[in-house]
Order: C-alpha cells, then structure tokens, then sequence
C-alpha cells in the first residue's frame, strides 16, 4: 500500500485544503462572525496520542490479520462526523478499538466473527470510516469490559463476476468507489453511485447505510441497486437469491439494506449496473428565491421528468460554494441517456421550470456555476479538520419530508438552529440549505450550520445546535436522516421516529441473528 | 349493497363468460386437446353446501359486524386459484371460516382482535378474495381444533385525505380499485394500479402481497408506492411515518408490505398517487419469435426506456387471447406522460425495437392487437369456473430472472411443465409465456398451461404439474413468485428460495408483534 488515509481528518496522507482554499474558507468565516482571527489549536501526531491498553489479544492463526498498531487503532477510532474531530483534535482516543482486523476473504471474516463471539467483545464492521453519524465507533463500555474488534472490509474489494447480459456484477464489500468503477469500466458498465464519501468509502458501507448517491431522481439510494447479498452472521451466513424483482414475502435485502452492521457484516453483493451513458444535456437555472426554485423542482419531478442530477442551493449556499452571488438561488440540472440525444427534453425542462421563474444561466468564459459548485462539493470533506482547530462549528444535516410541509419544516428547523447557535455561541451562525434529492412527494433537503465555539466547549455547543436542529427536524414531521444513516449520534430521534414495535421487531431479529449481541451494540437498537 | 360477489367463481352474481366466449374457449381447448366434448359436472348452488359447525360463537358486542350466514362462510373459505375452484366444484367446504368479521373503524378490527386473541382461535385477512395461491383459505387444523376467523376489510374503503400538493391520499386497506380511483378522480389524481384482478382486490391485500400493477418498468410493484403504514398487530399499532425518502435504518414499511397478513392486518396507508396522465402514445410491435421480442425487451429497458406497458406474448399465447394468430409474437408498447407528447419518445423506442426484428402493426379497421388483448385479459378470471367443471386444468404461474439465464429457464420450465402435463394426465397440454414486466436487469415471465384432468383426480394432476413447473423455476434461478405472493400453495418453494436465516429473523420479528401466533399461521412461516 503506497497510499495511507489520514488517522485525523479527509483522505490520504498529504491531502488536504489548498493554502488558497484555506484562506478563501477563513476569509468567508470572519466575515460570517465578524472577528479577525481565530485561536487555533494544534493537532496532535500520533506519536503524541494515548491509547488504551487493548482488552483482548487476537490469536496467533489470526495475527497475520490483525493489527493494533497505534495508526490502526487510531484511525478505526472514529469516524468523520464534527464530534469524531473534535475529539482528534482533543487527543481523545479512549474509545479506539482494541483489535483492527482486515481479512482478505469471508472465511477470515468468519474466523473473526468465531473468535470474538467466544469473548466478551463486540464487532464493529469498517468500510471506509466516513461516517458522520457516529457509525464506526467502536461500543464504549467500562475501561476492562468487553473488548473491541473492528472489522475492517478494506482489502476485500475485488469486482469478482460480471454478467454483461444483465448488466450485473458479484463485488466484495470492501470496494472502495474508484476501484469498483475501475474495475467495471473495461465490461462497459458502472454502478454511477457517487456519494460525497465516493473516494473513501465502500459498498459494503453504503449498503449497510442506505447510501444516497448520484441520482437525484427516481433511484436515489443504493437500495434500488442491489440485487442480492451474502451477510456474515454470528449464525452463519445469509445469502439471498439474485433476482431482478421478487414478491415472495418481505424482501430479505431490505432486513440487511440500513441494518448499520448490527446483524452481520455484508461481504458480496450483486449490484446493478449499467452502461455508461452516451448522452448528457445540463444547465444551471437561476431563481428569485429558494422557494421559487423548489416550486419548479416539484413540478419538474410531478411531471415525470426524472433528471440525473437537480440540486437547487439557497442563495447563500450557493454564495458559501462558489457558485452564485448570494443573491439568487439556483437549480443545477442534468440529464443522462444511452440511446438518444437528450437536448429536447433538457429543453421542455427549461421551459417547465422557466414557468416558475427559473432563467437559465447563458455560457461565458471560465468554470460555470455548475461546475464551480461540484469542484466545492468534492472538496467540502476536507474543510473540517482545518476549521475545528480554530473552533469552528460547521456541520450538516438532512431530512425528506412531503411537499406540503416542507416550507414549514424549513422554517422551523432553520429558526431553532439558529436559535440554538446563538444561545450555544452567545454570537449569531449561519443556516443554509439546498435539496440534493427529489421525489414526486417530496424533497430531501439538506441543511448546513456554522458557528463560532470556544475550545473546551465545542463538543456541548455543536450538541446544543444538534439537538435544536434535530427536535425541530422531527416534530416538523421529517426523517432523522435521509441518507447519511442513524449511526450513534441519531439514536435518540431515530428511537422517536421508528414504531416502537418495529423496534421491537427489530430487536427480535437481531437476537435470532445474532444471540450474543456481538455485532455494533447500541446502534439502531439496544441489545 | 344491491351487487353481491359470487361464493363460487369470479366477480359478482349474475356476471360470467357469455355464451360466446364459452364457445370459443371450448373450442380452443376441443381442438387442443383433440376431444369432441367434455364432461361436464354441475357446480353445487349454495344450499346445497355443507359447513362445519362453527367453533366459535362471538359476543354480542360484536354481533353487528360478524356473521356465520352459509353465503358469508362459502365466500370467505377460498381465493381464486385452480384448487380453491376444484374444492368448490366438489363441494368441499370442510376449510370455511367459523365467523366472518366485517368491521366498519381500526377499532372494531382491534376488538375483533382482541376478542379471537383470547381464545384458541386464528385470523385471517381478506380483501378481495382474489389470491390464486392460497393466500386467504383459514388455517386448517383438526376439527374442533382452534376456530378460525376471517377478518374482511371490504367495509373500510374511504379514502381518508388527500394532499393534492405532494400527490398522496391517506386511504383505509380495505378500499377496491374501483372505489380508490373513483375517489381520487375528483382531485385530479390516481394511483394507476391496475392489477389484472383490479375490481375485486383491496389495497391492503395489494400491499400485503406485493402487487404487481399497471406499470411494466420501474414501479412495478406497489411497494413504491407505499408512503407509510398503519398496521394493527395483536400487540397494538404500527405506524410508521409519512415519509417521500428515509435512510434511517431497515425500512419499517418493508417489514409489513409482503406479510401477508402474518405480522396484522393493514388498516391503513398513505399512498403516493400521480396526475392523471396528460399524454399516451403506443403501439403493437410483431416478432419472428418470442426470443427476438424478448431481446428487444432488454434493448429497450437498458437504454434507459420506461415504458408504462410493455408486455411481450409467446406467438401461442397472442392466438389464446385473440391478439394474434399463432406464427408471431408481439409487444404490446405504451408510454404515458404528464407534460409532453410523447409520439418521439415512441419513434425512438420503435427504431430500438426496429433494430431487433419487430414490426409496428399498421393501423386497420377494428380492434388493434393490443386491445383485443387488454379484453381477453380483462375476462380470463371468469374463464376458471367454467372449465374446471369440465376438467379442464389451466393455471398461470410467474416469476423473475436475471436476462442471462432467462432463456434456459424459459426451455426448462416449458419443457418440464410439459412433460408433468402428459405424465399426469395421459395426453399434450400447451405451455405458453409473456412478459409481464421487466427491469434492465432481468423480466419477469408469466406462463400459463392447459390439459385435460379427469374428474375426481384433478386436484393431484394440477399439484403434480404445479410441482414440476415450481421444481423447474427454482433450479433455474427463479422466484417463486414475482407478483402472485407465497400463499399456502408456495410454501413449499418459498422456504426453499429464502435464506433459512432471514426465516428465523422473520419469524422472531413475528413472535415480537404476535406472540400467539394469531394472525395467518402457517403462512410464510410456521408458527
């Protein structure tokens, strides 16, 4: 492995926030808080980390396997959410696990399951640890109880049959995104499922998390894509039949599709394909308001149209990305095809959404709006390690609600975040939005807050606003989440949300699957 | 209610084949199978059937809304299917329910629940009654064994709200086609599903069983359309939240949509409806043969068509139904559309097909193929009661393959079908196959054959073809059931097909939400 990620913050080893990125990040914070500079604190390395002493040693058959190395254990200890930095940031790693395994075939990762079902431990399954909901972390219990294994899917990543006929591929769960489309682009085909996390997380991950990825229409979760799965159990292994479509009672996928690793760990699936398509027509369409862009999406998608791509961004979002003034909202619009040119359709859009006060953006020199944006987005990930030392508060949260009670839900989650930041940060914040999926019954839409903490009291603050924006999410009528999972940090909501008897239901489940509670205890359900 | 349903055959009293129709079947089926006549028994008249004394007896509180009248009892003891016609050819009426329960709120289908949950005693939901796999016969157990009820929804039907701006109806489960359209229509909006069993089905038994409607691509069964749930379980009510999109945790809707009545019975859904469409545009396409369709079938949906109905017919299968005269196949090719024509997009669909041997038929005078199709299709359900008194056996069966091993299933199938069809009954029959819905990654076919039985033997003939043809679809890859449900008559497939581990999952979840094994027992799993 030449290439190592990065224990602390986005990506590889040596990636990071430009000098100019940086400074452009900082300039638009002081402006938003109004002060000069910010106190920043340093980072610790690794060498400076404490670890605590692993609970449990792997036996030698499995050493070849296991590691718990300082780095391992480090980088397993958390995910990406803003907590998970801050506690980087505070040298935090109480919580790091005991044993990192990273079998490199299903039966290694029965034999791990085998050996830390015989102790007193718990397993947490790892893709790509971009969690930022809490989903990787490791279950805390008292220092000298139970020990932790994380299991790390990372290096079963092979795309190991593809069937061109119906356009479908047998592929590890540990495939990282990049390596799934390398490996599927000479059959022709590609999976085209492009969350923010693409580079650093796998199918296994997104599969286990209900994943929302490049579609903004119609398929918008990784659910629709899978057409059967083989999951390893503390029971055995579960293997459901590859069928295109089924009726045969409830859909055993969709028990493991959003299970977050509680019942097993997803080692192969047969996903769906497609062929690259040939086709593409896009346009960015700029709106008097965010709401005026919303009327036109929702009459786009009860139209029937069902376009790859049709974000809209609220003007300051747009303005925060690079990709508008901060005074008009706009639509970034794209359609793709495979077997005929896609202009006229791009065209009816236009005119659809034209009759809701959108005005396409003419072409001129240089990047467009749309463009600008996606270079941000892909970029985004590695704002947060570099803006939490300086006690920046930024995070993002989403939902889908109904059409009908969306502006309200906009109206009362952005009131109470921003409430909450003042009473948490004694200083006003900033609440954007944008919708990055639609339905012919609602939106997706997906809020993102800044404010200014002070060290020693980020992880309170960054609660305090959670809770505001959460609460309110929810008694609005939304979802905790619509993608980005419950992990440990939406439990409470989730619990809230979720029938009680399903959760009863749920936790019936488990226990047949999984008796000795080995697998992530605490999330999704309590053992 | 001035229409009553027929306890015995199809729809309602005093509707049936016209005298033509019967003549034209017998004469198919003369010249199939090469006889001059058939023997034909009379069908006992309702009075005289014999019934079980009932076991049961409910309390007068819910006297108003139960009854043990020999109509509600004969009607309530079957479905549709080939055995359930054949019982009640013979008579046998051994399986009828003690008391029909009919109640008119979720609070007398929650009393009538508590009252059959604290006896030895079984429930059954029923819709429509038109399950051809047994899905709505009472459980059978020794006489004087536990009592069994039947729990009709027939007198839930309102559509309860509408919200005109996200397109969705809150609509009670026990709601016909008809009613649910007739509905909706004065808000402009329709939920387009459009079984072949449309006016004798309820929406809770669409969803308890999987539906499979109108839409040939995309949304094929109504789980799609299932916006959230309320379900009454022994143990109270499920309700899960109205949601366009959510990514927290396995789908709660998941777990009830293809219960079949073993987790509760479905009271209530908000359901996703759309606009009436605007625009239509379709067209019959001919074949050289089923392959060449089946081909352009795959063309056209992994390009990226969505065609609303796109059912291809085996060259036999257009002659059965009047649609074609035996030597080619056809395609029968709709789209539907809300904002634009859409006689383009069906130029492009045609050349596509173009390109794999099909021939749009020219327009003439006098039905077209496709609609003299969509008749036969609509009155072959009155078809069964008139056959099997003259032992005639003729069943349909379908499921779901991945394209690269659907034409080996197809031989597999057929060429076993037919073979249990001379080993059972002495002579020929006839297999034929359509498509009835497809996905880029595989179709979903539907056969359907015919022999002559024997009287007295045509139960153990249909279940020795029955078996061949399950034996044939499962080796081959298939589902038991893409749209029929599982029912007592797959059982023995289903348990097959599905992971012995997602059975005990399923059945913990159920001991969780009905821990008396009240609700279908023996259905899916065993209690």
């Amino acid at each position: 492995m030449t290439r190592r990620r990065k224990f602390y913050g986005w990506g590889y080893e040596g990636e990071g926030m430009t000098v100019a990125e940086e400074s452009a990040a900082l300039e638009n914070f002081r402006r938003l808080f109004g002060v000069d500079r910010f106190e920043e604190k340093p980072v610790p390395a690794l060498s400076e980390i404490r670890l605590p002493t692993p609970r449990i040693v792997p036996p030698p058959v499995l050493s070849a396997i296991c590691s718990a190395s300082a780095y391992d254990r480090a980088l397993h200890s958390f995910g990406k959410s803003y907590p998970d930095t801050v506690h980087g940031l505070q040298g935090d790693y109480s919580g790091a696990p005991d044993v990192v395994a990273s079998p490199r075939t299903e039966s290694e990762v029965a034999a791990v399951v085998d050996w830390a079902g015989g102790l007193p431990a718990s397993i947490t399954p790892f893709g790509g640890g971009s969690s930022v909901v809490g989903g990787v972390a490791p279950a805390r219990g008292p220092a000298g109880g139970k020990g932790t294994v994380t299991l790390d899917l990372g290096r079963m990543g092979r795309v190991l049959e593809v069937d061109p006929v119906s356009c479908a591929a047998r592929i590890e769960g540990g495939v990282f995104g990049p390596a799934l489309e390398e490996q599927s682009r000479p059959h022709g085909l590609t999976l085209r499922h492009f969350p923010q996390s693409f580079e650093h997380s796998t199918l296994g991950g997104w599969i286990a998390t209900r994943s929302g990825g490049h579609y903004a229409t119609l398929r918008t979760h990784i659910d629709d894509f899978v057409e059967g799965l083989r999951v390893v159990t503390p029971r055995g292994i579960v293997e459901t039949r590859r069928l295109p479509g089924s009726g045969a009672g409830p859909s055993p996928d969709r028990l493991f599709i959003g299970s977050e690793g509680t019942l097993g760990v997803i080692t192969e699936a047969w996903m769906r394909l497609t062929p690259r398509p040939r086709f593409r027509a896009g346009a960015v369409v700029w709106f008097p308001d965010f709401f005026f862009a919303a009327r036109a999406l929702r009459a786009l998608v009860q139209a029937g149209f069902t376009p790859a791509n049709c974000r809209i961004l609220d003007p300051e979002e747009a303005r925060n990305t690079g990709a508008g003034d901060g005074r008009t909202a706009l639509m970034v619009l794209g359609f793709e095809g495979w077997d005929r040119p896609l202009e006229d359709l791009l065209a009816q859009a236009l005119a659809l959404v034209g009759d809701h006060g959108g005005q396409a953006e003419k072409p001129g020199p240089g990047p467009g709006a749309a463009e600008r944006w996606r270079t941000a987005f892909i970029r985004m990930p590695y704002t947060r390690e570099r803006m939490v030392p300086r006690a920046i508060i930024s995070d993002t949260f989403e939902t889908a609600i109904t059409w009908e009670r969306f502006e309200a839900l906009h109206a009362a989650v952005t009131k109470a975040t921003l409430g909450a930041i003042r009473g948490a940060t004694g200083r006003p914040g900033q609440v954007t939005c944008r919708i990055t999926h639609a339905y012919p019954d609602g939106p997706a839409p997906y809020f993102s807050f800044h404010a200014l903490g002070r060290h020693g009291a980020l992880i309170g603050q960054w609660q305090t606003i959670k809770n505001a924006a959460s609460e309110a999410l929810l008694v609005a009528g939304g979802t905790i989440t619509h993608h980005h999972a419950v992990g440990r940090d939406h439990r409470p909501w989730y619990d809230r949300q979720r029938p009680d008897l399903f959760a009863e239901a749920l936790r019936a489940a488990k226990a047949a699957l999984d008796p000795g509670g080995l697998f992530n205890p605490g999330v999704l359900i309590d053992p």
